[in-house]
This record gives structure tokens, sequence and C-alpha cells, in this order.
């Protein structure tokens, strides 16, 4: 092993954490700024595919609503470089997300708006590295499992800032 | 991007979990020893503020009842240099509180002891390297969610090492 | 510090992520894979312990049944290099269990089918780096708190394929 490739590592870590805060932050320049052009998804074990960083960051804006409070964690990186330019990671994630709102077209049915999910599986990606840093080139994950409950909370606080600091 | 460099974010990494490690087994001395003399705190998007790394231990020491039973972890760290001896870090952070007995002077109003707290949000640290190593010179965090809920709870089982390994 | 001891310690990550995939997913060849052929455990305080990589992995899956859905995560880990080829480590770790059907010979007593498990604590582990690469030469951890629940559960989905890619 090599500096290099701990940089590598380091590098293609730091662009996925941006792009879970952007995720979480609902900032979706942020979210296409680390794909390739012509990366592409296949989330949920490819119900959730397309194919450009503009219509991912499209495709994830359209299903996650402005009524949805996500938490999407990712760790235990398993990164290979397979050229100087290319790479492979497998990282454990887990996602909860609370829902506040009636979403008729949300893709969990019949939601009243006081649910919460609770999920975990494997992101299985694909990264390039570009003249501007390394770029995720393809994402998605397959599920060990997902929860969807209604427990008996005494209260939900979400803050619009969505975990941005103030100015 | 140099060895010095991911050196000083192995090194400041390792402070924020030492901190991390004080603050869910409740051991203040080590929570202290973390930050530099003069830090400061702006915990719950200012909410918990003050100055000075023995008034921040006594902050959290304040309002983590022994009778609470805390799981605060930070991963996803994006740190930034600033100079060869400063830097700036964000983390995404989730709690989770088990809440087992009343505690009149609690920030969270009307326990009754067996409410469950879960939370997520962004750090947004700075920290200054000293003759001693990295400490963590401001701490906050501003949430994307926090849930109180009183789950359909069978046990609760607490350990009082706290996770500390046996002697 | 030095780059030696910076790929030491992504090496032993390395092989604490592939340990808790292989769990999570149930794939104990690659459970038993992580260790060192005189490993030993003391899981959950010891409650759960036993000596060599055979026996571990065989021990995981006894309790571990096909119809459990876990998620097991470490970070925060606190590394230090005893010699050039020992080690310790401490990490934090959470986990979330869906049991899935009656299991008589479970250690969570009375079980229905319908609970979930969240659980926190602490790893204490060694490590020994062999010509083979470095492995876990000893793992236990202490919890923090573990807690059964029957949450007011939709649904929970489950995947065979346990975050495995499909081919």
């Amino acid at each position: 092993m090599s500096l290099e490739e701990l940089i590598a590592f380091h590098e293609i870590s730091q662009v996925k954490y941006r792009y879970l805060r952007g995720v979480d932050s609902q900032d979706w320049e942020l979210v296409e700024s680390c794909f390739s052009a012509s990366a592409s998804s296949w989330y949920d074990s490819g119900k959730l595919a397309t194919t450009g960083a503009k219509e991912i960051a499209g495709l994830l804006k359209r299903y996650m609503f402005n009524s949805m409070y996500t938490s999407h964690i990712a760790l235990q990186p398993e990164i290979k470089l397979t050229s100087p330019t290319t790479a492979t990671g497998i990282w454990r994630m887990q996602d909860i997300v609370h829902f506040t709102a009636k979403e008729p077209t949300s893709l969990v049915p019949d939601l009243d708006g006081s649910e919460q999910l609770v999920g975990a599986g494997y992101y299985h990606d694909e990264y390039l590295k570009e003249p501007g840093g390394w770029k995720i080139s393809k994402t998605g994950y397959v599920r060990l499992f997902e929860a969807l409950a209604r427990p008996n909370v005494l209260y939900v606080h979400v803050t619009p800032e969505r975990g941005r600091k103030p100015a």
C-alpha cells in the first residue's frame, strides 16, 4: 500500500460524505456535483434507476419531499482501486426517515404523516477520477431490511436548517 | 494532499472519538481533556452554550443524568486545515437516549422514565493544535430532527460499566 | 506518526469491516477468515465466549438464525499498535436486530417474531499481523444498553440477498 492509495481512499470518502450531506440537507446542487456527468444509479436493488448526474439529483428530489426529514449514514468503506482513475466501494448504510405529511405520490403507500422508516443495507459504488477530482460514477444499494412503523411518538421536532450551520 | 494532512485528519478524529467515548461512558475528565482551555460549545443550535473546557464538561454533566443511557455517534468527517495548527470539521451525528427515571430538571419536560429519544444532525467543529496535540476548540450541532417516543418496550437493559472494558 | 502506522490502521479497519459484513450477510466463511486461528471471543461482556476462528464463526451461526435480520455497525476506532505485528482497538458499536419468527433456542426469551432489538456498546479488540495480513485475535464488547421492543410496525421488508450485490 502507498500514500497515493490512502489519499485516493480519503478523497473518494470525501465525495461520498458530501453526497450524503446533500441528500439529508436536500441540497440537490451539492448532490449533482458529486457525480460524473454520465453517472448511473440503481437505488433499492434497481427500483430507482436513472442515468446522468442531473437526472440522479432530480430523481432523489422527486421522491424526497420537503415533508420528509432523513438521516442517511454510510460507513465501513471497502474501497478498491481498479486503475489510477477508477475504483469500487462497498459501504454499510443505515437510513432513518420521518414522514411528517401525507404525500400521495410517495413510494410508501398510504402514508398518514406519522410514520418512521428505519432501514439498512450495503451500497455498491463505482468512482471515477476526473480533472476536478473523484466523482461517483455508479451508485446503488441492496437492503438488509426496511421497516416502517408508527411508534408511539410524543414529538418529532424538525429543523428547517436541516443540519446547516447558521450564517 | 500530503502525509502531514492525513495524519492531522487522523489525530483530529481521534480526539473526537475520545470525546464521544467520554460522553457516553460519562467520564467527564476524559471529556474535559479533549477541549482546549478556552474552548466554547453551542450544542443544539446554541441552546447549550458555554466557554471553557471545564465548563463544557460541567454543562454536559449537569444535563446527562446518571439515569440516562446514551449512544452518540459521529461519522463522515469533512475536515479542513485552515492553518498548520487550526482546522474545521463537519460530522454527521446521531444520538439515541434511553431515559430510565423521572428527572425534574431535564431539558425534556414531563419525563416518566420510559422515553427514548432518537436524533440526527451535523456537528460544525473547530480544532486547535496545542503542544499536547489537537484539541476541540469549538463544538456545536444543528439538528435534522429529534424524536421522543414511548415505544412498546419489553425491556431496556443497561450496563453500569457503560461500555468500559472490565479490568 | 508514520505512513506505516496509517496503513496498519487502514488494514485493521478493513478486516473489521469484512467481519461485520460477514455477520450481517450471514457469510460464516467470510467471518471465519477474519480471525487468527487461535482467536478468542467474549461477546456481550463474556456471555458468548469461545476460542478458535472456526468456533467463533460457529458460535455466531448458532445464535444468528436465518429468521434474524441484523445491522451491526462499528465506528470511531481508537487503534493502538502495541508492536509491529500486534494492536488493540476500541470501537463504538450499534446493532439493530429484527426477529421475524419464533426461535425457541434464542438467547432472547419468549420471542413471538415481531420484536426489534436496538443496542449500543464498545468493542475492545486485539489484532495480530500474520503473513496473510491483519486478523482479529480477540474480540468482545461491553454494552451501554440493549432494548427490546414490539413497536407498532406496519411492515418489515427483508431481502434474502442480505445486502449482497446481484451477480
